[in-house]
Order: C-alpha cells, then structure tokens, then sequence
C-alpha cells in the first residue's frame, strides 16, 4: 500500500509582507512553504528537534515556485503539502490555494537532503528514525 | 549578433540572514537574487521605476533555486546574473559565487512578466521600450 | 468611565525567525507586534484596510522595544496588546509571554500618526471615525 | 581625552523592504542598524566572530527607534553609529539621513549586553577585549 502524508495550514497574509505593488512578495513565499513543512514534520513526528537530537541537519537543497494569482493583504490562504520522498531525501509538494474560493494561488517544492552536524557531511539515505516514523503511518 | 547582458553585484552575508544551523537560510536568496536583477535592469536602462512609469509591474511567476553550498555569517559572495529573455518576459539566470574562491554557492533563474497596473491583465509581449534599451545594447 | 482595549493573539516561533545564537532575532519582534496591532485594530472595527478606505496611511513614527527573555524556535507565545492612546494618535502597548510559563519575553510599544493619502500631510487627529469605533467600545 | 568612535554606511533602499504605502516598512529599520553596527565593531576590531570566539553573544535588550520621515524603493540612504557606552553595556546611537540632501530621516538607539555563551548568564561588564579595543582608539 502507498503511503501517501499530506498535510494543511492556514495562513492570513500580514501587512509587512505585501510590497508596493499592493501583492505579497513573491520571496516571503519560502516562508509559507517552511511553516507548512515544519507542520507537517510534526505530524509526521520527526521535526527539526528531532533532526537535531538524532544528529542532522536538513537543508534547501532545490525549491522551486510557480506563481499563478496573487495574494493580497489579510488575505486567508491554506498551503497544502505532501511528503512525495522520503528514503534518500525529503521532498515535499506544496499548493497554495485561496480559503474562500479554493483558486489556485501557487505551487512548488523543495527537496532536503540531511547533512551530518559533526562532519557536514551530505547523507544519502535519511536518517533511520525518519523512515521509521513514515512507515508507522502506512 | 546574438545580446548577451550580464552584470554582478557583491554582497557580505549579513548576520539578520543566518539561520540556527549557521548558514544562510535559504529564502533569504530570494531577496540577493532580486538586488542583483534590480541591478542589471539598471544597467539595461529600464529599472522597476521605469516600468512603473509605463504603466506595468513585472511580477515573478516561475523561480528556481538550486544550493550547492551554504554561505556563512560575513562571506562575502558575487550574485552573477543574465538576461536571457526579454521579448515576451523577462528571465534572468544567476549565478552565486564565493568571492575569494570563486566556488559555486548557488544557481537559479527567474522568470517575470509584464502586467498592466491598470487593467491588471497579464501581457504576452514585453513593454516595447524594454526591447527597445536591450537591443540598444546590442 | 475609563476605556481599555485590550486584546492577544498567538504565536509559535517560526525557523526562518531565529538566527545563529538560536534566538529570535531581535528586528523580527516587530512583526509579532504588527500581527497583534492589526488583530487589536480589526478588534476595534477599524483596521488598515478602513484606514486606507477613509484616506489615511498610519506609520509608525516611534517604537521601543526592551527584550527581557528570548524566544526559542517553535517556542508558543502570547502577544498581549492594550490600546493607550487613540484622539491625535495611535498609541499601542506591548507584552510578550511565554504561553505556558506566563513568564515575561519583551514589552514594548509603538505610535502611529494619521497621514493624508493625497497630501502626504500629518494629521494631529485621528480620523472620526477611528475615534468613533473606540468610544463605541466603551 | 574622550572617545568618540563613529562610522557610517550608505544603503539603497531595495524593493522587498517598500510595503503597500510606497515607503519602506519600520521594521526593516532595525536591518539597516544591524549592518551598520556590525560595521561600526569591525572597524572597532572586535566584532561578533570574536565576541563568539571569547565566548560571549550580545543579544539587544533595549532598542528605540523614531521615524521622522520615510524612506522610498532605490533611495540611498546613510546610516551614522556612535558607540556611546561599552564598558558595562554595548549602547550604539544610529542617524539615518538622505545621500543627497543630508535630511534627517530616522534615529535611535540600541543596547546589547554580553552572555556568556555557556552559562547563558547576562555579563555586568563588557569583555576585556572588547574594552582594551576600545581604548586603543583613543
């Protein structure tokens, strides 16, 4: 059986990420992506405390986005997520779409690869308890 | 005769930009990606003012980033950048670089669009006095 | 009868915010106030968006912020905020706690002023109907 | 004989720092401090990477910041620092000003204290290091 992890939040678009042209920067989106992740991490029940605990870092190494509407100030938005890897790297997909209506506002990735904290060196299988936490949710 | 507009700027790593794992976060690229894009349109002669003045904004619709290696706290990195489409948008391709070493830290593009601030209607070809300040760099 | 507005909102310390001593840096407690002002000020019935609607910008034209404790990442906060000042300007007071402990992070306050949309001109009263929706609370 | 130690750097103003009233957002202030004050210690020669190595961070515990008059996407600004206390306490005063005209744009101040990096305890004086660079300017 697939194992298929998704996961939502909701977001309320803040005055001090909308720029003059009265839309939100299209930078601050990394930041919506990392709150939504984090999120689903937790679910998953291997966040970056535990990373950490167990010995890794897991950095950006490849995002991309594609920006389809806008998003306005107060604006209400759910980003969506899936954890599509997992065993080698971590890949998530992520949707933005707006509360309301339910258009789509912006999709994207990002994939992490985990890095040793002692010898920064880059991993290429993730980290044990990570796969294990993932498979506990088939 | 084919145009080729490059330019690069340099940047020191400024501490605000350094995550808890001490490299720079990864969306803070976004914001080094845009000086050095502010940058070349200025040299090209049609900066984010001028479009404005023409009645368009250019947002970003479609961004890629790949992080080959962190920068850390006060490293000092050169922001290549290329202006590889012009008629019907605006790509730009980048290039971050150590400057001490010339090792590559990052690569990614950008690919932007004119609309119009009125109608907000995206359009299919660039304002033409864009084409007209890069074919004058020919 | 004395009129007191308070209000608090809640927030979980994102990754993005906290930098290599692995605190929140300091500048990003301005936009923890900012959230909470604007939930204060949709409180009220009066937010940006009436503001803009009735002509007037609000910058902010002094803030002090004092950091007693830091933030930890993905530490859960409460942002309390109390409206002090409303007839010739927009005086807000601001403390953070600790969620769970209730023990004291920072406080602080910022003021804003009315500014004309067309004219770009101080105010040295608060927009009628701001003045209004507070007394309405009474 | 007193010591009077200052500095200054020159900023532009870029566009990811401009919000929806056309004028750079208060809080990004508190970046242009920082940059300027990291500048300020480097020509003091002792800046954050030998607070680290001594041992110490020094996080802000007070920061005041008055706006007198915005600033606009692409305007080049400077920021002048006077180090005003370092003996118990780092106290850095900061004055923003036009390039061009020399007009006042914001002013303020910040106080940091020394930590000791693994005790977390607040320092009540600066560290020696510290106090005999300062000195050695005189």
């Amino acid at each position: 059986m697939e194992i298929v992890i998704t996961d939502s939040i909701e977001i309320k678009a803040p005055f001090f990420d909308v720029d003059s042209c009265e839309v939100v920067w299209h930078g601050h989106y990394v930041k919506y992506f990392e709150e939504a992740r984090c999120h689903l991490l937790d679910r998953v029940g291997y966040n970056y405390q535990a990373m950490r605990q167990d010995g890794y870092f897991f950095p950006v190494v490849d995002m991309k986005i594609k920006f389809v509407a806008p998003l306005v100030f107060a604006q209400v938005f759910i980003v969506n997520t899936t954890l599509v890897e997992w065993e080698n790297r971590l890949k998530v997909k992520y949707e933005i779409v707006d509360k309301d209506s339910g258009s789509k506002i912006t999709k994207g990735y990002t994939i992490q690869v985990a890095v040793d904290v002692e010898t920064r060196q880059m991993q290429f299988e993730s980290p044990t308890r990570l796969i294990q936490m993932v498979e506990a949710m088939r």
